[in-house]
């Protein structure tokens, strides 16, 4: 009995290590050696190429080893076997540092102030807005956008919080569906994406979202911040709407294509900061320990959680 | 009987407008224009120049209008008269934010990311430290470092406070006195000061207390964030310090000159960020506000609050 672990772009060996430590009884093979197929029971993915899950007669369930699944979908060959998605609190932690920090950057200005230092001038601005005049809109209320939500809150953002089904949180005004959006959108100085990338969802981010956004907030404009999927967005029409000024700044960590292409335009835009897909990184340990304590419920004969519907594609 | 607004290298003016509408039945003067002497009941302060609250025999009270006090003692003829300090919630909640973006910008290399964007590069980092990983240690635990501490926890950080006499705080473990300032130190990968500037502070950020903080922590080294006072901290030794690696990262929104002179090598050393003494602005509005109330409570005869202990000096 094994374990698969398929993927790409990514170091197999620490996850190997790790799982081996701690699911030793079992076997584990990566799809550049030799395995016995209808011995793998589990099969590890992140993005995997197409068609590496097929033909495994004996396979339980696939996890996937990032937070999104989009990855397992775009393999037209998956095999119909349950998906678990990992749910690590780390990973979720680092998400909301890194959308807190964007968040206080862009309300406290701080690249003017960083470009001020460059330049040795001291001078201060005459009306620094506070957070509780800012109105952040988080769309996604998943384990991700709850938990970056109350953050936001407790630094004393107005928060308000967007998901396809209706969900309540504490202090967070909730709007779900599609007449529940364009409300959110016309009272959000601050939009924060942490949405799955599905068919509803793919280039959501598109001219027709970002011209719905509130004008003459506090911030002088609104401000994009999306750790969700590049997928999610249209990045001709974020630049568009930022060169109109009708997007006043931009925090991007997704992009369409990655690495993002050395022509984007996003690179260099005076108002956007760009990272690499690192908003929140899974770690071997974290997950692994994830899915080993998964691996070994489900053979004791328990269920197995996290599931993924596939109908909605999260 | 009239009110005395005493300050330098601030505009009087909006402050008169505002304190003007909140107590119309009051006269007020600046120090530019001739007043009666006598008629002053109240004098509210920002950096007065040495001896220009001396000569009224009526005044009741000197309200600063900023958050530190300090600039009061400067003067050597200040009359011996009950000293309000200004409580002003919104200025917490400002520095808390330039407090938590300057932390979790060190934590996660902003600075990094910022430059490797203006190369276009796209690269991550194999091992980031999460919030959690890091001990964060607060000097100075009044209002500004108790709210700064609290959201700080909230977002992960680990966190222990320092302050002369004992406090409390949940989840924060608090040291006092010289010997908790000692462990507070040696378990500290991030120092943050918000101590007030009292002759037992003066100078107190200096080679031998950067030398205490923890070495081998999860940032590769300690960080300063200083929002407190310049007079705090001896900037030489700040500079030695991050030459030798012994610091390896500062935010400092004080200086001990301000504005900080051009030639300060604070300007352009790559692992500081420098602040024009803006992490928490006083508005009119606000600190008026609680001028206002506390003039008003005074004239019925009820107690002054938040007074200043001209022994300990805050």
């Amino acid at each position: 009995m094994s374990i698969l672990l398929a993927v790409s772009g990514w170091d197999p060996a620490p996850w190997r290590r790790r799982l081996t430590s701690l699911l030793p009884s079992h076997k584990m093979a990566t799809l550049d050696e030799l395995f016995d197929r209808p011995s793998v029971r589990y099969a590890l993915s992140w993005r995997h190429p197409p068609g590496a899950l097929a033909d495994l007669p004996n396979l339980q369930a696939i996890f996937s080893l990032g937070a999104g699944v989009d990855h397992l979908f775009a393999d037209p060959a998956l095999p119909d076997r349950p998906i678990v998605r990992v749910v690590d609190p780390d990973l979720t932690e680092r998400m909301s540092e890194w959308v807190v920090m964007h968040a206080l950057a862009h309300l406290r200005q701080l690249r003017r102030y960083e470009r001020q230092q460059r330049e040795r001038i001291w001078a201060d601005d005459d009306d620094q807005p506070k957070a509780a005049e800012v109105q952040v809109g988080v769309l996604g209320l998943g384990v991700l956008g709850t938990d970056a939500a109350l953050k936001l809150g407790a630094l004393g953002f107005k928060v308000a919080g967007w998901s396809a089904s209706e969900k309540s949180l504490p202090g967070v005004a909730c709007f779900h569906g599609s007449g529940g959006l364009k409300r959110l959108l016309s009272m959000t100085d601050m939009l924060v994406v942490l949405l799955p990338l599905t068919d509803a969802t793919r280039g959501l981010i598109d001219a027709s979202l970002l011209s719905q956004l509130r004008r003459g907030g506090r911030l002088g404009g609104p401000i994009l911040i999306n750790a969700g999927r590049g997928g999610l967005q249209v990045e001709a029409d974020i630049l568009a709407a930022l060169d109109s000024g009708r997007l006043k700044g931009a925090s991007l960590d997704v992009f369409e294509r990655e690495p993002l292409p050395t022509a984007s335009r996003l690179w260099t835009h005076p108002a956007v900061y760009v990272s690499p897909h690192n908003a929140a990184v899974s770690t071997p340990e974290a997950v692994a320990a994830f899915v080993a304590r998964q691996i070994e419920a489900h053979e004791r004969g328990e269920p197995l959680t996290n599931l993924v519907d596939r109908r909605r594609g999260y």
